[in-house]
């Protein structure tokens, strides 16, 4: 990660801190430290004081956080984290009070407080909130996310033919993620026929049939950052209900892709969806419409019936509407979306996006 | 999962709830919530009552929860996961005070308390105790999971050859646990040279040598349960001193394994692997000499210098000792065993377990 980039981040997280009167911030949430340091390793956190950021981490990662984090102080820890920063904080002069992240557990809570001479203060989704804007170089990593989850799913769809196992197929998309240079960005979601009812459907041994549906739900994780992406896939001829269904998610994501801008109401986006589903006589699904993603494949916004707040410029979103009738079927249309000044710009484009299978064969 | 087995779970847990006067548990640590309810899916809590045992999830999970969960009540919520279980535990007349997990973050324990009529308490570890001593069908599934990776890593063997990326080699291996039924218990470490040096390395780029060495560290999970396994193999001839490190490792995983039966002290176990590393003048490993495996890839015992207690017949642990001289090399041998009332069986013995690699040709 460029060190210009950590600096900027650790300025804004500051002038938060500042305005917030706190002294000393503890990061455990994972996304948060490699946000904060550019560590993308596990079993750390991180400390920020208003003189350095120091990155708490064990003798597995040590060799790896002084390559990926030139600007922190590394302190290599044998006690556990909460003993290890109670530690330090207590050797840093200029602290005088702690505050942790409201995701840290109650159990490395108590054991904060314990270790340390006064009880942490906590506080949530400042470094969050700050993340939610992506800059250019986080959209840019998307970006190229996005890219490899397309190409690898061009590449699977040549193997798809009847017979091929729910399980085999996630296997193959993996596969070409990893040999693009990618990781998963969530274990991968293939489901097959009716079994795409169930939006998170784990992939078993069902096989493919002659005629067939096909739900896939998966993203590429590149130098850290996420894409998320599904698409649905006929083999053999759609029949009409399905048609008619996949149809009316396509226009229900098309409608929330057209609010899409700087300062509209995030519960206005999701609206749109759900309206146009509703609208044509099908149940409206039970989740949300879509969420932030960047360094989680979750994170702030996120797009539902009871979200506060707007969009900003930098954000980047899903947009996933879906019909889910169990034992039926189940389509879900998810793209990745930057939100603009003006308007949007999908980011997932390049990605497969036809319902008819045409090249499956037997 | 078999309800007779879940069942005798919650008689285990509802007795130590009684030993400590809890009258209310609720379980919020996903592996804590397949333990009790047999649910594999994520974003849900369980509710431990004398009476009842309670699934908390969301429309994307109903189907599955109705299908793997029929012992338990399934609320499907709407609210956050804090809220909706406040309003079901001020349904319940027979609770009168709830106490949650204390891996449970702040952020949901502040909106339990907001929610909630009163504050709840907290407590560690209740089922993970529990947990760490594994039923037969457990064991079965564990065995399984073993199986599964030992297969795949034999069939990805044959695929080595100078060229292969560590993300290719890790790709394939990953393919192959897919194609077994089964999917990671973590991502796939595979660390060519000095890259394993490093022992939580991220597979990236670099090529297989004509001459070179291949660290893998991996698992498959199966039925919920996970297997762990890290072998090393010589492409060509190992040199001199990394056969004699490679050697030195085995002995000191030897020595360990030698130790293990019911009612040791863990540290004994711990000792007896890093005196044979010291003896032979080579740096000790920093981390842990290995940890129980069940649900979680990492979960109770855990084996290091300072931990307590005594191993107990029905855990399962692996056993790790490594030698990381960083620059140069690393070496790692990890097998996973179940502790015996009179030894321990090593469930990782069909792994492939030869530091050269006879058919990795060019």
């Amino acid at each position: 990660m460029n060190r210009d980039v950590i600096k900027e981040r650790i300025k804004a997280i500051r002038r938060e801190l500042n305005k917030k009167k706190i002294n000393c911030l503890i990061v455990t949430k994972p996304a948060n430290v490699t946000y904060t340091t550019g560590f993308l390793g596990d079993d750390s956190w991180a400390l920020i004081t208003k003189a350095r950021v120091y990155l708490l981490t064990d003798s597995r990662y040590t060799e790896q956080a002084l390559n990926e984090c030139p600007h922190c102080r590394i302190i290599q820890r044998t006690d556990s984290l909460a003993e290890a920063t109670a530690k330090l904080v207590k050797k840093l002069k200029s602290v005088q009070a702690v505050t942790v992240e409201k995701s840290t557990s109650l159990a490395d809570f108590e054991a904060l407080r314990k270790h340390a001479e006064a009880r942490p203060k906590s506080i949530a989704n400042v470094i969050e909130t700050i993340r939610s804007s992506k800059a250019v170089s986080e959209i840019t990593a998307i970006k190229a996310a996005a890219r490899i989850a397309a190409q690898a799913l061009k590449r699977t769809l040549r193997y798809i033919k009847p017979g091929t196992t729910e399980s085999e197929l996630a296997g193959m998309l993996d596969f070409q993620i990893r040999k693009l240079g990618a990781t998963n960005s969530f274990p991968t979601i293939v489901a097959f026929g009716p079994n795409a009812s169930r939006p998170h459907h784990q992939p078993g041994r069902k096989k493919l049939k002659q005629k067939d549906t096909v739900l896939i739900d998966f993203g590429a994780k590149y130098k850290g950052y996420c894409s998320d992406i599904t698409r649905c896939f006929v083999v053999g001829r759609p029949t009409a209900f399905y048609q008619k269904v996949y149809d009316v998610v396509e226009q229900a994501q098309a409608a929330a892709i057209k609010m899409i801008k700087a300062g509209v109401k995030i519960t206005n986006v999701d609206a749109a969806a759900r309206d146009v589903i509703d609208k044509n006589d099908l149940p409206v699904y039970g989740h949300g419409t879509g969420h932030g993603l960047g360094l989680e494949i979750h994170e702030s916004p996120f797009l539902k019936a009871d979200s506060k707040g707007k969009l900003k410029a930098g954000q980047v979103i899903t947009i996933e509407p879906g019909v889910y009738i169990p034992g039926k079927l189940g389509v879900r249309i998810e793209d990745d979306v930057l939100v603009t000044e003006t308007s949007c710009r999908i980011l997932t484009r390049n990605c497969p996006h036809s319902p008819l299978l045409h090249n499956a064969k037997g």
